[in-house]
């Protein structure tokens, strides 16, 4: 029996998700939801079309909402401890194309409290140059800076201070000791910290959608436990897949493991050099080999990592399936067609990226929905 | 051998002062200390010359740096749960004086946060109701607008947050739950809130002096701990007795026994039926036999109440204490002249207080200290 762990901190070996969505009590998103979810955003994502997006909860009710008028925003967050890689990107375009669709509001938590509770060595001020880099990447996905308030805790927590205060009082420490695998030797900040965690879930008196990779889904438990009591929505979710690290399918891209993920600002050859070195093969022993036998696809990293990003077309990733696995394609130019999208895709990220600082402040403090946001005491 | 219980959530029994100094391992005030305070104040309050201010801890550095003209400040804080009685002012009439005599600058926290984290019942607009009817009643106490800064923790919390992170992450929770009683049904709120009670010692970098009834030292522990680690002071302190209830000499004026504490509303005919039906009394069964054996004012609580605070002149305390003690005075008469005296001192305050309206913005916004701190960010 193969095994694994999905949970907030470890992600590891061979994931059953369909077991995953029975452990956590999720649902899947089946064919129907995913037409609807399609029908009403106007066009079917790859990124569901494909299975990347694969569990959810209440995004039935989410969609009805959408239906009736009534709609629903989107929430994520970015935890700034260091750069950012592609496996973090990429839950981020989906939410943009989330936002694009359903002409949703977006708000991302930037977590400079968390990071810097959690992270022993790190400094304040660490945190806050992160900040501002990490909030250029996700800025230069390309959000809409109408209907997007980006904003880090830090700054934020005198509009939020008093419902920080609600969540937290109806959450117990035991709660947050099984939702967060906290300790006697935890600090409290980061004890605290889970409140505001929850928070934005209730900045509109409408359903808040998060598009999160499923490790996720345990930190909304305590959302879920409260938001009732509050007044507000339990929050609906979008899970996907992990995006594998280089070194192969089972467990997912870690910053812990620099060589295995493919950070945003690594240039051409670093790149070609990591996936040519790093990137697991379901080639063949000798060319021989996988000329008469042909490729293994589901064990290959870079086919995987065309299929969950870098190919949209159907089409194109079919082809290279089937020469890939019929041995008419060899791993070096599989691996080369995905050198070449990676550095096609961070080229022009690093271009948005640029032109991004001078979008900044629209995105936290100036843009139509942020001066909204900085008027509000909840 | 009496038994009694002094930690911040309890005070009962009958006191020994000697012994708290050595379980809480802080020092006494002895005849010298006493007499350099008082000196470097230019005269010596009746609070320290009766001994009601007891206790310390580094107060002999905080007089080192006023000597060197380095000066120290001062901070005192109120949880905003409902009304004041007398024993809340007490101590912050002391702190006036300190603040006048030192020339220091005074920070008072009120702790909105932290009553409605601990109070189930408290709806966070009372503790907002509450936080405006507690500053008026202690800008009543004559503080110096120019040199006091009075805040309210949810709306001073972005200023300070990053150094809030900086205390929280230094206090695991096994230290908060020895210092505060924490337990696993504890919430998540409460147990964050230590790290914001040591915030305001860091205001300056001088030496913090927090006047205070003992049974708050433990609170300081944390602050203790952690300061010299973040660049900061240890704070130091002086501790007071406690204002003992209508009801008898043992433990402390508590707000949860409303009728054995003066209120700072109470009108002229209140005042009077208390004092009467509950001043506990040292006399004797019957006028003749007080007459005789005299009365003991060591247990009489108006007799305390005056020598604590009601009556500072020594000459007219002396012929109180003499004349009760011989039989001359009789318990009513004694309670007549504190009846008086609390009139006295109620009736000033409330006409205080009323023009303390006009001064919140100052203390809390526009003042000289308040505008400075204002444009701080910790």
């Amino acid at each position: 029996m193969a095994e694994f762990t999905v949970n907030p901190w470890e992600v590891s070996g061979a994931i059953d998700y369909d077991k995953l969505i029975k452990d956590f009590g999720t649902k899947k998103i089946d064919g129907q939801l995913r037409q609807r979810l399609s029908d009403d955003a106007g066009e079917m994502h790859h990124m569901l079309r494909r299975g990347y997006f694969f569990s959810h909860r209440d995004l039935d009710l989410a969609l009805d909402d959408y239906e009736k008028k009534k709609g629903f925003f989107l929430y994520t967050g970015r935890g700034p401890s260091g750069p950012m890689h592609i496996g973090h990107l990429i839950p981020l375009v989906f939410t943009k194309w989330m936002q694009e669709r359903f002409g949703a509001n977006l708000y991302i938590e930037v977590t400079d409290d968390e990071k810097f509770l959690v992270k022993q060595n790190m400094k304040w001020e660490d945190t806050q140059k992160y900040s501002y880099e990490n909030i250029l990447d996700m800025i230069a996905v390309g959000l809409d800076a109408k209907k997007t308030f980006i904003f880090k805790d830090s700054e934020y927590v005198k509009n939020v201070y008093p419902l920080l205060l609600k969540v937290a009082k109806k959450t117990t420490f035991s709660t947050a000791k099984a939702v967060f695998g906290f300790t006697d030797s935890s600090n409290i900040g980061i004890i605290f910290y889970p409140a505001y965690q929850v928070v934005p879930t209730f900045f509109e008196n409408k359903r808040c959608v998060i598009p999160a990779a499923i490790d996720q889904d345990p930190y909304w438990r305590i959302q879920r436990d409260v938001a009732e009591g509050l007044g507000f929505y339990k929050t609906a979710a979008v899970h996907s897949r992990f995006l594998p690290p280089l070194t192969g399918v089972e467990g997912k891209m870690s910053s812990s493991a620099a060589d295995t993920a493919i950070w945003l600002t690594d240039d051409e050859k670093t790149v070609k050099n990591k996936i040519n070195k790093y990137a697991f093969s379901g080639g063949r022993i000798s060319v021989e080999e996988h000329r008469k036998l042909g490729g293994n696809p589901d064990i290959d990293v870079s086919y995987q990592w065309l299929s969950i990003f870098f190919e949209p077309d159907d089409a194109k990733l079919k082809k290279i399936h089937d020469d890939y696995e019929g041995g008419k394609m060899l791993t070096g130019e599989l691996k080369q067609i995905l050198i070449e999208k990676i550095n096609n895709f961070l080229a022009a990220h690093s271009e948005k990226r640029e032109k991004a600082r001078e979008l900044v402040d629209e995105f936290m403090y100036e843009g139509e929905l942020a001066k909204q946001m900085w008027k509000k005491q909840f």
